[in-house]
């Protein structure tokens, strides 16, 4: 507004034309009121607010955002629209409520809190998706100052604070089921301004002076009326009658006044209540006739840290509850449409990757690996931490059990991660000779992002990562290499490509991990949320066939479950974390997804529209389908609102839909 | 770390020499564990802590930050040190406690709660700065992102709530009275990990449902009771026996057991506690033997919207709640060495100011007026919104008794907020005459930036603003001219007060407002804490005798006292915002104080100190002092650290102590 810190005197006081004036600055005080917020003053009076007799909407902004928004506590109102979603069966679809309070309700510190509570989703047909089973809720926590972690909210009691001046979101999730019938269903949410529950247990509750008075009052009512030797009928009526006042005393204590004339039930709103004074935020989805293949087409491989699981849940290797531990992260995650191994580093990253716990022969492990949501498993090389015969000979059975099998096709070995000179791409060379000497079509996936130094590959650095299948083969089946190496330059894809053999099952995977950083996509928290669901967008236009990710669990060590989490020194924020331990933000042990990871899913499931339109029209017109709707034409060019995600699948919609 | 968007290949991915190797990035995993927090993690195993028998030291962060840190949530936690201030008397000296969780110990959505308890600040001789009185607590609040509001923590009830993640702070005042005798002061505060009150009211407190069980159980042990004709002795026994066995159920109520083993006063620590599992900030707080004047040597006059709190209150002008009102303002304001003013804009900036409410003759105008803590007064010129014979025959008797008071030197008349033109520099000079037909020495005071438009005062814009008071003579004595003129050149003081006449008592006041911006000093909200409290500094250094501020509640109508805060539009955030209304954060009715407050009281006192060691040793020495230490050495040239601030005042203190 004004040039401030220059040395500019008389004249140079301007305002902008579109600024009103300005109350003691250059106006009269006429931009007093200029951004009137409308509210229905005149029923709130100038009082403590009952919440119950005031409408919501006069309380608070609600407003819609879709999933790749980050809704800061800066964020400010939108209008209220109705939200319109699409969803082919077995997918999710999320979106986030915003709110933020127009006055402070509640007496104990916070703005106040909003009950949320929606109907079932219901079709015209009779069909339905039901609350808690395929719609959640969830609340949107800042990690860092970013709105990141998803922490589930209470379904018995669907409640969320708001702090004056603060944006808050919650995160809603649909999920519809494989055999759900297509169809438009409907639904409402409901938003309630209701007491806390801080000013519920000061007022409603029994404070605890009120509990000692109370209980000093039961003992000395129980004094008079203990049995024991009378002496008369008169001093039984006599105790009966300062029994009976007493008790009468009690009950005129005020914190139980309310239970005369209540009913008993009194938590749960009802549905007058609700229609009189909530926000309602009326939400459709189209559930079509596509049903997301139950294996992700693109297999994407996802590292577990088992050191980490160890140390923060206190859990010693092999005892049951490390079983359980892992087992519970392994089913966790593949609601994700993610492929997980658990891993632990060796000396020069070597690294002892798996999928499943459990030998080959163990029930579990047919269970795992032939789960249908397994893309891809990593069977462990066992000798790979410590060499014996033993872990030898314990690999040879575990090959031969698994060869045999029909997921066989879905295994790997993952050895090394990014090896660098030519000791280590040795080392890859010797243990995939012993592992072909097992069976002669192990598929071995190794990392890199640049040549083996030590040799002449070639002249230039990228030339010799190029290159690096010529000195790998056959001893490694997916190059899996790091979009860092291709910067914003799509064109070098056609390079490495070139260099692999598909007639011998050669396959290119790629991965992020720190790089590469801004503007390109990853998963680094801060960066937008388009940012985060075109790193799978940037997989399906590149043509890779597999994506790997090193960690999801990869925070600072700590040795309590509710420890603060910190990212490790050097990485960036984010970097190798995709959800966090659930007992950091309740008591619950289900981890918290992050932001990041429910838009990873969405970029999964974006590959199999997208697939789903090339295998009608053609990869060419796939292509030109994320080009013409804006959504991704390359790693530094894509969309950075949400309008044309939507867009891209609402064209697959219309001209796929049977 | 990593070049990231860059086309490089191999041989550019490099770690930089102090970072730590990374797992799962050319570092074998050996980063992990890195940052070790260094948790006494034994003790606390994997399950739900247990806070009453952990030290809160495993459990939170605590660390003192000075009161000119803005602590935002992701502040990094420092070692615990002893905390040692200097202060007068009649002084209030200021800190921060940051706390942030290691660990989360509460089940209900958020870290944990501490309970912060401070001991009395004792010395050797017995003397005593007591709790709640001379020291006070307050959580900090953001705004806008930035910690800014100043909750007052109910000091029956002092816990707060730490978020996953979060760096929460609390603000210790310390305020020295004027007659507390000189000497070391020392403390304790504990800072103590307790269950939430939302953990107590589910666990501890009844629930609803228990409720009622007790109010059923209560009526039906009446119903045996209740007097009647008893058939027989035994039917009394029976009725007896029956309402002892109700009476021990309802006794066995899980929610009644920890009235047994209490001794019934569970809510307060108690000493043993503390000590056993406190984290013990020590606090030790010298008090010198100079004395803050009570009437602050530089007369600083702030404006507060009479308009906002009539709207904001509901309140009709004139009704006895708006008397009260501004009552109730006006005394609050008072304790920050500043002398508020009530102000109303009429049209073209002309603007209506009067420090008293009342008239002349009413008895709370001689209490307000010849209040010593108030060092100027703005006298109402009530025709300025309507200019009737009443009005001006009012004014008239308004001066009539003011004049023949002691006060009448502190009065002054803020008729027009910067004239920009030569019509309204005709309308002040009207005024004055009339002003000056009641009294010869009235003062009228005059704000402004710039020369008026349409005369041909001068050549530049500058020679334009310095000749103002060639123009305004002899109807403004108080020349009072934004800071922002200056810009960074200090210089150009000596140009603007080379044009005062001293002897006619003229005087050179300065103010700020949307101007001066980053890096000069001023009270926008993000700016550093020394930026803030500089103001002060600057008035000083450059030598002006007043200093005005236009609004200390001038934020966005509303018209529900809990409304939300906005910040109006076209100002910068916290321009002419300095309080908040403290309904908005609780059901407390006091205003809510800045952190831009404090520190302008800060600065005020700073001012103080300054006067003091010049008075001893000459100005030119305290110019000195302020290079010397590196507090203060220009607009755009100031300390950024708090050190230099505390090593001005132990200077002051060492060398002017008797």
């Amino acid at each position: 507004m004004e040039p401030g810190d220059s040395n500019s005197a008389a004249g140079g006081k301007t305002q902008s034309a579109s600024a009103p004036p300005v109350e003691g600055v250059a106006g009269g005080g006429t931009s007093y009121g200029w951004v009137d917020g409308g509210l229905r003053g005149t029923s709130l009076g100038a009082g403590v607010i009952d919440h119950t007799k005031v409408h919501s909407e006069d309380l608070l902004h609600v407003w819609s955002m879709p999933s790749t928004a980050n809704v800061s506590q800066q964020e400010a109102p939108r209008p209220l629209e109705k939200v319109n979603l699409l969803a082919a069966r077995n997918e999710r679809e999320s979106f986030q409520i915003a709110l933020r309070p127009k006055v402070s309700w509640s007496t104990s510190g916070i703005a106040g809190s909003v009950q949320i509570q929606c109907t079932d989703l219901c079709s015209s047909s009779g069909d339905r998706l039901v609350v808690d089973q395929s719609i959640t809720l969830r609340r949107v926590v800042p990690i860092l100052g970013v709105p990141d972690a998803l922490v589930p909210i209470d379904p018995l009691s669907p409640q969320i604070s708001l702090y004056p001046g603060e944006t808050a979101a919650v995160w809603v999730s649909l999920n519809v089921p494989c055999g759900q019938p297509p169809g438009l269903y409907e639904g409402e949410i409901f938003i309630t301004a209701v007491k806390t529950e801080l000013d519920s247990s000061r007022t409603e509750s029994l404070p605890k002076s009120e509990r000692y008075r109370l209980y000093r009052e039961l003992r000395s009512c129980l004094d008079i009326t203990e049995p024991r030797d009378y002496s008369s009928p008169e001093e039984m009526v006599q105790r009966l009658t300062s029994a009976s006042t007493t008790l009468r005393r009690m009950l005129d204590n005020p914190a139980l006044q309310d239970c005369q004339e209540s009913n008993g039930f009194g938590d749960m709103m009802d549905e007058d209540v609700m229609n009189n004074v909530s926000v309602r935020l009326k939400l459709s989805l189209t559930v079509w006739d596509f049903t997301l293949p139950v294996t992700p087409s693109l297999p994407a491989v996802f590292g577990i840290s088992e050191t980490v699981i160890e140390d923060r849940f206190c859990l010693e290797h092999g005892t049951e509850g490390w079983y359980d531990a892992l087992d519970h992260h392994f089913r966790w995650l593949l609601q994700f449409r993610i492929s997980p191994f658990f891993c632990r580093w060796g000396d020069s990253m070597r690294i002892l990757a798996y999928t499943c716990p459990w030998p080959a022969d163990h029930p579990k492990a047919n269970e795992y690996y032939s789960d249908p949501r397994l893309a891809a498993y990593a069977v462990p090389y066992a000798p790979i931490l410590s060499c014996t015969d033993a872990a030898k000979n314990s690999l040879r059975r575990e090959v031969e059990i698994l060869k045999s099998k029909p997921h066989w096709s879905k295994a790997y070995f993952y050895l090394w991660d990014e090896p660098l000179n030519v000791e280590q791409y040795d080392m890859i060379c010797n243990i995939s000779n012993e592992l072909r000497s097992y069976s002669p079509d192990v598929r071995i996936l190794t990392t890199y992002y640049c040549g083996p130094s030590g040799s002449e590959l070639a002249p230039s650095t990228f030339e010799a990562f190029v290159k690096v299948p010529n000195v790998l083969r056959p001893h490694t089946q997916i190059f899996c290499t790091s979009e860092w190496v291709l910067g914003t330059r799509e064109d070098l894809v056609k390079d490495i490509v070139a260099e692999l053999r598909p007639d011998l099952g050669e396959e290119w995977w790629t991965y992020v991990c720190m790089g590469p950083s801004d503007p390109q996509p990853n998963w680094h928290l801060g960066m937008r949320g388009t940012q985060h669901r075109a790193v799978m967008w940037r997989v399906w236009k590149e043509g890779g066939t597999g994506f790997l990710y090193w960690g999801t669990n990869c925070y600072e060590k700590a040795m309590i479950p509710s420890a603060e989490i910190c990212f490790r020194r050097g990485l960036p924020p984010g970097d190798g974390v995709l959800f966090y331990p659930g007992e950091v933000f309740s008591s619950s042990h289900e981890p918290v997804a992050s932001t990041r990871l429910e838009r990873i899913l969405s970029g999964m499931q974006d590959i199999e529209y997208l697939k789903l339109y090339s295998s009608r029209y053609g990869r060419e017109e796939g292509l030109a389908l994320l080009e013409k709707t804006g959504m991704y034409l390359g790693p530094d060019r894509y969309t950075l609102d949400h309008g044309p995600v939507d867009v891209m699948r609402g064209e697959v919609y219309r001209s796929c839909r049977s």
